[in-house]
């Protein structure tokens, strides 16, 4: 790292900063703008190199990462999908299926590659530092592994869109995943037309983004306080 | 954002790109830099905005900050850090309890002030979208949050270090957080002398970074191939 980017409280210059948020703030759940384009190994290599270099509880990395190229077995877990989707426009309250059943919601065999990143829960053995209270660090571990390839991916120009509306033990089983490794993140990786300016849930009127200063609370659960801060985070959203 | 910025792929220009990896790969879990300097509330808005815009499941936003500042209660968490340690000392390989208790794993009280980033499993209601299968992925999409804040905190030189050595039973009593509402990171966040070139636990021999060739695998768990793949991410790495 040049010494020219580090200012003398350790912060990166204004440039790199701003590209930080950019990439935060523009990152998107892709599901309808994927092309027809091969993903370069090049290119995967380092959004897999950004995953590996996630926080990981007692530096254990217990995460996998299975790319699924062929298309007969994306078209298998489309089919997941689509059962799993099934299933859950009937647990939706009625006024809300409707919405839900035109909601675009994977990208599985349009976008170039998937990914499946899982977590290997035996992988720190004997001494497990940070998981005796709290056993599921390793796949929050594993989470923060799929947020780097996600924010990466974005300052690649690559869209990445999670599914989570899957039958996780039925895709344990056509991917041939063992007992005791978690699939976390099932991605859907490719090129994309663009990237959309806004969530597609808010666009699509699902949901709103609640303003960031009704979610600070000082000192305990619901506790009041620290005005000033929540003054300064109404002014820095938009 | 500036036209000039994008390429025709959608990607950042090489030296935001540049940037995110820098981020990414310099981030710290950071336990002993921590300096006696308070934290701008202009900074922090910010990062807490960048936390709120992480991806959540079906849009939902299950996040909460609680900011901590105050002193004795901060010593209060610090006693349940030291107590959760004693217990996960003895549940330590014999060999390893020295070198576990040699390490420095947190800075509650040093810190300029802790965070307790919160999921709140009852915010999407009636229709939890994406939720039916995997009702975790609430705390997954908090898990993004921290992340997010975490890169960010990087970036404006603030350091970052999650506890996890807590009983989290405790610790809820502790803020007063309702049965509903799981605590996913205690945080410690501050200005810091400087960020460690290498993870603390790697340095003091705790572990070693994974090759990463030997974490990928193809189209199902323990596949063989992506030789191209493997190949680049080793070049890739440092």
């Amino acid at each position: 790292m040049p010494a020219a980017d580090l200012q003398d409280d350790n912060s990166f210059d204004q440039f790199a900063r701003d590209a930080v948020y950019r990439v935060i703030f523009t990152r998107r759940d892709v599901r309808s703008q994927f092309v027809d384009e091969p993903l370069d190994d090049a290119v995967l290599a380092r959004l897999l190199s950004a995953a590996h270099h996630a926080p990981s509880v007692g530096y254990m990395q217990p995460w996998n990462f299975i790319v699924i190229r062929d298309l007969e077995r994306r078209r298998q877990v489309r089919d997941l999908f689509l059962a799993a989707r099934a299933e859950e426009t009937e647990s939706m309250e009625t006024d809300r299926r409707e919405l839900y059943r035109s909601l675009k919601l994977e990208g599985i065999v349009e976008s170039a590659l998937n990914l499946c990143i899982t977590c290997d829960r035996a992988r720190s053995k004997g001494s497990p530092l940070g998981r005796s209270h709290n056993p599921e660090m390793d796949l929050f571990s594993t989470v923060c592994a799929v947020q780097n390839f996600w924010l990466a991916a974005r300052a690649e120009g690559v869209g990445v869109g999670w599914v989570s509306i899957l039958d996780m033990a039925a895709l344990k089983r056509l991917l041939a995943i063992p007992g005791h490794v978690v699939p976390i993140a099932y991605l859907c990786v490719g090129r994309v037309s663009h990237f959309a300016r806004r969530p597609d849930l808010e666009v699509k009127g699902w949901g709103r983004r609640v303003p960031l200063s009704s979610l600070i609370m000082s000192e305990r659960y619901a506790g009041v306080g620290e005005d000033r801060l929540k003054r300064l985070t109404d002014e820095t959203s938009r």
